[in-house]
């Protein structure tokens, strides 16, 4: 790998999971910004050249460019001590990675865009009659991983891993979803536990 | 790996992704079922000894059990021709994985239920003001797919993988979700290519 480049929207959680990847293996990334509240990311140069799927983070390696933010974390990290090498322990991180794109981010990121980015009052009929499934989804979803999270220092494996830092993410700004990150013991030690990795790396950095 | 037990819903696309792998890999699952609209992956039982998250298909490998589709197809066929070994060509796998649970399978395969299994009737409010959207992010994820198989046989690597085994689940039973593969000829394509692979099984065996 020489020559990373970051396609991001630097807010976006999901971005911060390719930076903080890359922070912990010391990788440099050269980030290149796009607004997607100006649609940036929909227009036909970004689809033709960069992710025909109109979206963010894609890690761009030489003339390869790779899309979910999820993908390029294992990119990053496949080799390292980031990624377990035991076959249960790898297809372990993998469900929290799975789990967290189908059962957390679309509730939590989805309803920290609305608020902060969005604005309640901009939504959409659709879009208000979702809030309170999603919040009711998202508040499952932490619930979940704080009860994992009781007994047990990281997501998977024993160890840090790119499960705790993809689900970090988002996790870590719930507030801004709505949460009260308060309730969930288990997680707020965990988050600690993150932060105060040697290596680590704000989402504002 | 020995005595893989798949707890599931025989007709969910996402427990099929999981037998067809294994029957690509010549690999024997004891199947047990549950009727998901009864409930029966809500009860106290299920949630503490099989999948706390209350859906299946949950891949049980002796006294471990692995939830996510996704990561059970991963599991089963690491170290298989079915996940290649190169570094880019494996993450580009898995970015095609993480799409299939973010934009396809939210709009395809809850379109599907929703139509097949819910009834119209059934559908609350706020599913009735999203079924035009996802809908239309369904057509989208099928027309992305339909574009990249144009001009390539396989999703990734250039081989047939864990990708196409995940995309093919809900992508060929689309017409239940009120689409029409017809207008997608990339599709059609890739998915004769599947049906007629050796190890093959439906969604009904």
């Amino acid at each position: 790998m020489n020559g990373l480049i970051l396609h991001e929207y630097p807010a976006s959680g999901n971005c911060y999971k390719v930076r903080l990847t890359a922070a912990h293996l010391g990788l440099a990334l050269e980030r290149r910004s796009y607004d997607i509240l100006k649609g940036e990311t929909r227009t036909p140069e970004f689809l033709a050249e960069v992710n025909s799927n109109g979206r963010i983070p894609v890690l761009q390696d030489g003339d390869r460019f790779l899309p979910e933010s999820n993908a390029a974390c294992f990119y990053l990290a496949d080799g390292s001590s980031l990624i377990p090498q035991d076959r249960y322990d790898r297809a372990d991180l993998l469900h929290w990675m799975f789990w967290e794109q189908y059962n957390h981010e679309p509730n939590v990121a989805t309803l920290r865009f609305w608020l902060r980015f969005v604005g309640l009052d901009a939504l959409s009929e659709a879009q208000r009659l979702q809030f309170r499934p999603k919040h009711e989804a998202g508040r499952a979803a932490l619930d979940l991983m704080d009860r994992h999270l009781e007994a047990r220092d990281w997501l998977a494996a024993n160890r840090f891993s790119i499960a705790d830092i993809c689900l970090f993410a988002y996790t870590h700004v719930a507030d801004e979803a709505d949460f009260d990150l308060a309730e969930f013991p288990g997680i707020v030690r965990w988050m600690e536990r993150i932060a105060s990795m040697p290596g680590h790396v704000s989402l504002d950095d």
